[in-house]
């Protein structure tokens, strides 16, 4: 069986905690859902934060809810170039020992100590979407995209989740790399 | 015997044809050579442009010499989205049917019919190194860069020069996509 992926292209991006959310739009905020995103339950908000790193800003990086635990900033390493911060490849949630930046919201802003990264990529998918593909959680697999850019990415990391649906996230960058469209199709291999 | 060639990384830049360089710098401008490039004869300028597109305005982008018949802008996808142009994916010299811009220098500026590309990946290498890897020009390979990005270049396009110098050019988007370094080794499989 040939084992193939949507492939879902992340721009720059933050997840930010319900503290850090009332000191950037004030007291109670809730963040609004703009679009789904493949993830259930995951969405863009309509609310967008500047993010200031030591050489320069960004403007109008949006928020995906819903909160989490920690605020987390996701940037391409020419985003981190950019902001002249050197984020770290991590899978999401490890944010230990990243850079910190300044992010500013409309009421206020927020210094955190940490949570600048460049995410890793990985493959979402739910367990019967693993046992179709003969995979399992955090298994790492090589996988081929196709086109005049053509190209096999190797250690992918494979996520498998109740709550999780078949989608390969892939960094702008990684995107551009192979010449590939959001939605387009990949061969895990 | 492992073929072993090093990574070149281009940033956006722009070569420019003697006419064109005259309207931008003034009458008889020489560029200026700062720092030679990999290939022989093949510099980057102190000299600088800005470029306007549709939808902004990238300021700064270097010159590389020496000057050439056509004027053509290299930039990535990224770039091109930035601007708001759609610039193809290409060899180098291939600029038929791809998009203009506008270049403003100190002096003038020159609006450009077309000239806009994606440079395709290739490898540049002497007759000897060709011949040395079993390669010739034109031959088409894949080339496999290490690290935790790790992955896979196919269809990069091999060019054998006698003026030529073996080094593998890749942009900036398709170095961060595999998280390299300029120098660093791949290995052509």
């Amino acid at each position: 069986m040939e084992r193939k992926v949507p492939i879902g292209l992340s721009n720059k991006h933050i997840h930010v905690s319900q503290a850090d959310l009332e000191v950037l739009f004030g007291k109670g905020y809730q963040l609004t859902p703009m679009k789904d995103l493949s993830q259930p339950g995951q969405f863009a908000a309509e609310e967008k934060v500047d993010v200031v790193g030591p050489k320069s800003t960004i403007k109008g990086i949006r928020i995906l809810g819903p909160v989490r635990p920690q605020t987390q900033l996701e940037v391409s390493i020419g985003d981190g170039f950019c902001l002249g911060i050197k984020a770290p490849l991590r899978n999401s949630g490890d944010i230990a020992d990243t850079p910190g930046v300044k992010v500013v919201g409309p009421v206020g802003e927020v210094e955190i100590p940490c949570g600048a990264i460049v995410a890793a990529r990985h493959i979402h998918m739910s367990p019967e979407e693993g046992a179709a593909f003969g995979l399992k959680d955090k298994d790492i697999v090589s996988v081929q995209l196709d086109g005049p850019r053509g190209l096999i990415l190797n250690n992918v990391l494979v996520r498998v989740h109740p709550e999780f649906k078949l989608d390969m996230h892939l960094d702008v960058e990684e995107g551009n790399a192979a010449g590939a469209r959001n939605g387009q199709m990949a061969t895990i291999l």
